[in-house]
């Protein structure tokens, strides 16, 4: 062992005590001939010194060390003269009798620091330089921690963690594959899991009962911003389950992580809205609702006042921004400009202030002061407040009101990362009807289960009747971010049969890409549901932070690669031939 | 939820209560005008009665049950007239009042039974009802629990666990890499890791200090008996250690596996044994240490007696069957016959049986009663035992020896599956020479360091030299199977330098392989080395199974084919549009 304590743990009770420490030089001042070095590892950081007492070899060791090397030094423990309360350690520091070189660093490209004067690819370059800094050795920390607890928990309350395996087989379903050539079976491919579902089912049918894996999933999607072609799942399942079952049992999962991992208590049940609900007040089927701001109907106060943007629009919806009376015409202005972004994509802004000298919108011409304070009324509107109304066709505009509502939240300091409001939305619906190739597509995937009450619609021969079927799925929402869904699952034959002919699959093509789960789904599946976490980021909100890259090891940019290690790459063209496998482009 | 207890928990004491259970029925019975059924789920089995008091319903119901129904019972705990020790819910029975049928199930191919009558093909074609029989169940119980475990010893003593990513560069060195097309950088395609060596390494240079992962991997190998193209490590990586530590590190690890899996205390420290010593006694790096028998090299008593066959071998060695002199001439011809296979390749065999009636031996023709004591003697063999004798030259002979030593260790049943005997195998050759391309190859993989010791052999110009370098490296080596190997790695960047240019990479090649692993060592690299252990193998042999299959939920073929899914298979050809691919077969 090269050292006997870490950087993180000596404290003034060892002074006296000859101690070795191992790790790298962040820092060295010299100060009337004595060196200060500041040495950290993964524990923490711990001040040396070689004062000028110290033998000629030893300040000439001191002397040729640079930031980043590698080095163990051996000394006795003192109490420092100037203390440093910022750091747990700073009471002491190591007298230097010894150093010994271990391993010299270049000058890194940027600054080791919390706060590093490294650019975005610089730092994914150098990710092992990056990954030394303190947010991110905290974040893999925290990620660990969360595993950890996780897997404490369920393994608790009686579930088992199956592997399941990455060399599946392509259902080109939903998103597309990622797809791998087989050498053995020549001009054929497995294809790596988006997610473990058919496999969780099949345990379900085998008997499992409650299963859980953290896993890693793949997804060959052009990628968005902060979506990565790799992802971690908290992948989950149950037998014997109703719904209920299925968020109590994760409701205390989550609330066990909440405690174990941040020391938050969450004693209250976690509130449950509808999607239809959540659709209507918050405008997104993943409301924030760490602040009110709910959205109002208010269609039916502006009818008759020949307000035609109104009377022509099918929707008119309306939020109270609490305190906001006082914005100013240019900062009302700007929101207009900013709701008619085509990403929002409304047509204007209307707008009533609460203010001292009475009610005032930007529609006086049309609507009374009785008629805004009506509208007032409806949107628990006070003295102070602004009221912010947009109009159009009701799914695109509640859609646009929810996004105003989250961008009021953020200019009011609403959305705190260190508050947490947890959610779950429910009933959404099971299809999804597309114009272009006409036909329903599973808003989840082919194997949720429709509500037990909308079972005489979903066997209708009527398209409107299948599209309002309501699956029994659920999601997980925190502050805003859809964490977890899932859904009571068909484990019936004949549903899972009438699920493939409403998505319009021929039964060859059903058993061709399904034929193991119909197969199985013959010998006595039960009842089962569960849910799948995405565990990227749901590490991220817990350590606050609305970006996941920060939380994975090793990321991919956003063309999918990885700038560190220059993948993907060109391969030997022997390879390409025992692939059986021509590239049609040259590289 | 379904049920409000499960089929294994019930007890004399729960007499009284009505419950309702949910599962599969595993058995009915009919006796008397009342019907018995077994019902069974994940935690056991419990017998419910249909007696003929029951409603005409009730009883209809029960009729139509075949095996592997699933069915939810309700009814009232009774005590058992005639009870069932063999299972703990044999005192009761469950009197039913109701029977809701869930799911009915099609006759299943083979008897869910601990022994099944189902051939391997068919079991893996349903593997989600091979799942179901008792055996599997343990099995992957067991695994679950190994994880668990491991896990928590390992955080409990500061590892951190790191995802690394399964996209990454092929690096064609060692086993073929499974590729993966990228559709976003048309022509390139992403590797599958067959370990995360350099990540954990680049971990280290990072400075995570102590790290694990239990990880998937990945070899395009042409797949012999018991090898699958994905498998799991449990893979782990410490800085600043010296070989000592790693050791001692994860024998605390095993330890703790064995306690709190099996139940076995270890007190003692696991023996360790050089790699030159295991082919000297063993003849196999990887010794099975539950029996004796070593062997012992006794070409210098064989000479000056004309013998040529031993005369002109370079190596004689021999082990001591211990109560083997009964055995008869037909046998001794069999075993002979057994080590001129060519899996063994021995030319011959040579005995002196120690029976009641004085020294006797194969070659009497050469050898005196003395010459023959005197071997005796070495082999420490004493009245009634055999010994067996092989010459040639050493390398192969060695291995022969070895394999013949397991043979007789199997022969007279000194490898019990419950007998556990870890040992630790250290100084490996660092390289190995390959005749045909002229060109050293290193044994582990062109991180693992030398022996500080051997570094100027490591420098030497000279092939021989360098071909003597013994690696810093290490195998776990349980019951005769090597569970875990790893090393101390090199953090110097010029003997990493080194390292590749005894391999023969050009420095360009060198570079585009590995430029991130040559360049991170450039920035501070920390002394560091680890080790993987095979966590499918180490289940198995925890499970006292020598093949793996059974502890891996959906494991492969032979040919690398899930049966169950029918994967590998063709895709479609617009996916290979995208992938600008062409195959060179046609399906």
């Amino acid at each position: 062992m090269y050292r006997t304590h870490t950087c993180g743990e000596l404290r003034l009770n060892n002074a006296g005590q000859k101690v070795t420490l191992a790790g790298w030089v962040q820092k060295i001042r010299k100060m009337g001939g004595m060196s200060f070095i500041d040495l950290r590892d993964r524990y923490g950081i711990t001040q040396l010194v070689v004062d000028e007492s110290a033998s000629h070899d030893l300040n000439a060791t001191a002397e040729k060390l640079g930031r980043e090397y590698v080095i163990q030094a051996t000394g006795v423990v003192a109490e420092r003269t100037s203390k440093n309360s910022k750091i747990p350690t700073g009471d002491i520091e190591i007298k230097l009798s010894e150093i010994n070189l271990l391993n010299a660093s270049q000058t890194p490209p940027f600054t080791i620091e919390d706060e590093t004067d490294g650019g975005e690819e610089i730092r994914a370059k150098y990710r092992y330089l990056d990954l030394r800094r303190g947010p991110l050795k905290k974040a893999l920390e925290l990620r660990h921690k969360m595993a950890q607890e996780t897997r404490k928990y369920l393994d608790g309350i009686g579930f088992i963690e199956v592997e399941t395996p990455v060399l599946i087989k392509s259902t080109p379903e939903g998103a597309r594959d990622f797809v791998v050539p087989s050498r053995m079976n020549p001009g054929e491919f497995y294809a790596l899991p988006q997610s473990p579902q058919t496999f969780k089912q099949l345990l379900m049918v085998a008997g499992y009962d409650k299963y859980f894996q953290i896993v890693r999933c793949f997804r060959d999607e052009d990628l968005r911003a902060d979506r990565q072609p790799e992802f971690t799942q908290i992948d989950c399942e149950m037998s014997f389950v109703e719904r209920e079952d299925v968020l109590n049992t994760f409701e205390g999962t989550i609330k066990a992580l909440f405690k174990n991992v941040l020391g938050l208590e969450m004693n209250e049940q976690f509130p449950r809205i509808s999607y239809a609900d959540a659709m209507k007040y918050y405008g997104s089927d993943k409301p924030d609702i760490r602040f009110g701001m709910k959205i109002a109907e208010i269609k039916h106060l502006t009818g008759g006042k020949d307000f035609a943007v109104f009377d022509s629009a099918e929707y008119v919806g309306a939020i109270c921004v609490e305190g906001a009376a006082s914005y100013t015409r240019k900062q009302i202005d700007e929101i207009t400009e900013w709701v008619k972004r085509p990403q929002v994509g409304a047509k204007g802004l209307v707008y009533i202030r609460l203010a001292e000298d009475g009610i005032k919108s930007s529609v006086d011409k049309f609507y009374s002061p009785e008629d805004l304070t009506a509208i007032a009324n409806v949107v628990g509107a006070k003295n102070g407040d602004l009221i912010l109304i947009l109009a159009g066709d009701k799914k695109r505009t509640q859609d646009a009101m929810g996004t105003l509502r989250i961008e009021m939240g953020n200019r009011l300091g609403l959305r705190k990362s260190d508050h947490y409001a947890p959610l779950w939305v429910y009933d959404f619906p099971l299809l999804e009807w597309d114009e272009e190739t006409q036909r329903f597509y599973a808003m989840h995937h082919p194997f949720t289960s429709p509500k037990p009450e909308d079972m005489d619609k979903f066997y209708s021969s009527n398209k409107e009747d299948i599209a309002q079927v309501c699956a029994n799925a659920y999601d997980f929402v925190l502050n805003g971010t859809e964490i977890g869904g899932g859904s009571i699952r068909i484990h019936d034959s004949g549903v899972q049969k009438r699920m493939f002919e409403v998505l319009g699959f021929g039964s060859e093509e059903a058993e061709y890409k399904f034929g193991f789960i119909i197969n199985a789904f013959k010998f006595g599946a039960p009842p089962h549901g569960g849910i799948a976490f995405g565990f990227d980021r749901f590490c991220a909100l817990f350590g606050g932070q609305e970006t996941i890259r920060d939380y994975i090891a090793f990321p991919k940019n956003n063309a999918g690669r990885d700038v560190m290690l220059d993948a993907p790459s060109v391969i030997d063209a022997a390879q390409m031939d025992e692939l059986f496998l021509k590239s049609t482009v040259s590289k």
